[in-house]
């Protein structure tokens, strides 16, 4: 017998995700995909997954300290949310109460409303309070499954703001079990003060805010906002490599109401991934999937939103791209901590399968966030990054719409979530 | 200083739900219609409402031996959850995947799935497995803030398993915090062993499971699902009528594919609710209207189908119709007890106000359950239900979309979750 830190026996379900492909195309062999252990259990040691299998397997080999029995549940790799904004100084429920009563976004910008108003809002913030927020976010997360999150800067719009809101994430998620990988959005939208003169924010962006955030280790990742109102594609290619001469990989925001290329520049800059992709056509699809670019989908900005943009997920598949799913949290068209309620939407809205959605909050998230050596797996010698569902298969998760299933999390071996409660 | 059981104080918001009209038309003062106090206090006493007004104004005329401070909390009524189907045997999270995989109901139908899945599954149940599942979704739902909820029967579709599921919908919620309110729906579909005999389970229903139902007293309301493969206008109305004679009364599941006529019918019975109603043209609507039937939306049923169809609620609403939201809880088309979702969906896809959302959850809800004397309003002399949200507006339900917002529920004076948990 050898001796486990942590073991969790009897689970209805072990799913993996450790399949060949990052991704499972519909009709393909999902189940094999997904890798399925019935009746399954893991042992864990010093933080990583020691040993993988059946009840009996594994009890036949293990003893362990704490034993966790997880009859009824399902046991699935922690998730990883891919995109969100977590940094905000306030939320923005009286607009969003405003645009239901029949109020536009384009009158809600001219009334000082929008991303405008989270920028001042944020701006008469301090670090210290920007950071308490951003923890009590993560703790909302983690209490829906997810043990790793990509958060981005992007409502400061100066450099200050900008710097102070990268490191209000770094304090904020400095003593949380989530693992926070921060990406600099400086050019998220031209603010108001540069609005005649775009050219200046965009010299802004590339002169200081690049160097100085590169500097001081604030962003693995640069992003570009690429739209009408935000940037052109060529400013944005002009910001990435920049950002990408400094070490910051490239993502993009690209095509969320229509194709303007940006599928394609993210291909061309090598971006790790690329967010929306709403209105991408197939030749953008496939320059995604050649360039082994995942594209990150946001169906709750959809429905938030009111459906009028709905990326095709089944063509991106279909075209081959590895698809991930991320909640987009933000106090303007996406706030829900909730990635549970994305994998269900992901399958109602966009047509995706439940072995395909939960691929996409796990292994292909993980891809999406520089996290594919540590996160989104459950393989031995990995790190233990679980989540247990209250619910007897991972089919349960998409369809159990809007509810949280989260029984317990595991974070490098440590239970941190147990019965719904954060330890 | 007189003696309260529980005072609630401190309150960012206090809604009434106690304005003039049973729903809030677009653009109408909504805010009058769901009086918002700021700062906002209720003082409890023998279960009732004592007392509301301003922190100050509580607090110089009440001393309470419970004091629960609320600070940046939202107190609404207790939600009212008016269509639920929660007595069944499993869920249908296989035949969901199936579904996502491709597959379409009549092919899941022809190969046994479906609500043919649901009756045999239900019929080699014992009440009492039904009725603990049954206390178990009951608890989900008061977590989510529902305190009363109308359970249909309609999986059983024999004379015992109808009974049986009505029973048990009974012994689940007995020792429960949650007022629930009995419809039976033997006529949910005709069951398979009368595929070739329609006529027959039509009698079946009218001469034998109606008597039954009324004569045990197994429930309030009795409903019919009109729709092709379910029963016609005239089978419907045959049906109404005999529940009618024995004091049930009506409820139509009417319109939800195609306009049949069944909101007419619905006002021609003097049903007290019309559900789904997602195909109802503007003469049904009006007839709605015009006999003070309480259309019920299901918009999770909607998104969770794949949107094929949705009501018009701005236009229900401008008939004049006092429109409510619910869940549609079941394992076939919506598995979800979480009424906020629902709220949020109101907003999204049904283009209502959040003051419209908020109304239709909790008033006119409770208009549509029969429960308008004790239910869905906060105000002086009736049962003091109430929800605690963890938010600093009322706005915020259906804006933080697919979150559980719920901190604390009381329920007849009594504070049954508090934290989130129940106690």
């Amino acid at each position: 017998m050898k001796s486990a830190d942590l073991l969790l026996l009897g689970a209805s379900q072990v799913v993996t995700v450790d399949g060949g492909r990052a991704h499972a195309k519909r009709g393909a062999k999902e189940m094999n995909d997904l890798r399925v252990i019935e009746d399954g259990a893991i042992a864990v040691r010093r933080g990583r997954i020691a040993d993988i299998g059946t009840t009996n397997h594994i009890t036949a080999r293990w003893r362990g300290l704490e034993r966790i029995h997880c009859r009824g549940r399902t046991i699935l790799p922690g998730f990883v949310d891919a995109h969100t904004h977590p940094v905000f100084a306030k939320y923005r429920a009286d607009e969003f109460a405003r645009r239901c009563r029949g109020a536009d976004y384009e009158e809600i910008l001219a009334t000082g409303g929008g991303i405008h108003a989270s920028a001042r809002a944020l701006r008469a913030c301090s670090q210290d309070e920007l950071a308490r927020d951003v923890h009590e976010r993560l703790d909302r997360m983690l209490l829906h499954g997810t043990v790793a999150v990509e958060a981005k800067s992007g409502y400061g719009l100066t450099v200050e703001s900008e710097l102070k809101s990268l490191r209000a994430i770094r304090q904020g998620a400095a003593k949380h079990p989530l693992t926070v990988v921060r990406t600099f959005l400086g050019a998220h939208v031209v603010p108001e003060e540069y609005k005649r003169d775009r050219a200046g924010y965009v010299r802004l962006v590339i002169e200081t805010m690049i160097p100085r955030v590169a500097k001081q280790r604030l962003a693995k990742f640069c992003d570009v906002f690429v739209e009408r109102g935000a940037f052109s594609i060529a400013e944005a290619r002009a910001i990435l490599l920049a950002g990408r001469r400094h070490g910051m990989r490239p993502k993009v925001h690209a095509d969320q109401f229509r194709d303007r290329g940006g599928a394609r520049l993210a291909a061309d800059v090598r971006a790790i991934s690329v967010e929306h992709v709403d209105a991408t056509r197939r030749a953008g699809m496939r320059a995604l999937a050649g360039a082994g670019v995942v594209p990150v989908l946001l169906p709750s900005a959809s429905l938030f939103t009111g459906l009028k943009h709905i990326p095709n997920a089944r063509a991106l598949i279909e075209e081959g791209c590895a698809v991930a799913l991320a909640t987009d949290y933000n106090p303007g068209t996406s706030p829900t901590e909730n990635l549970q309620l994305v994998a269900s939407l992901g399958c109602s809205l966009l047509g995706m399968t439940p072995e395909e959605v939960v691929t996409a909050i796990t292994r292909n998230a993980a891809v999406a966030t520089g996290l594919a050596e540590t996160h989104g797996r459950i393989a031995t010698g990995r790190h233990a990054h679980l989540v247990v569902l209250d619910a007897p298969s991972y089919e349960h998760l998409p369809y159990r719409m809007g509810t949280n299933l989260v029984w317990g999390v595991v974070v490098g071996g440590r239970v941190v979530v147990r019965e719904g409660r954060i330890l």
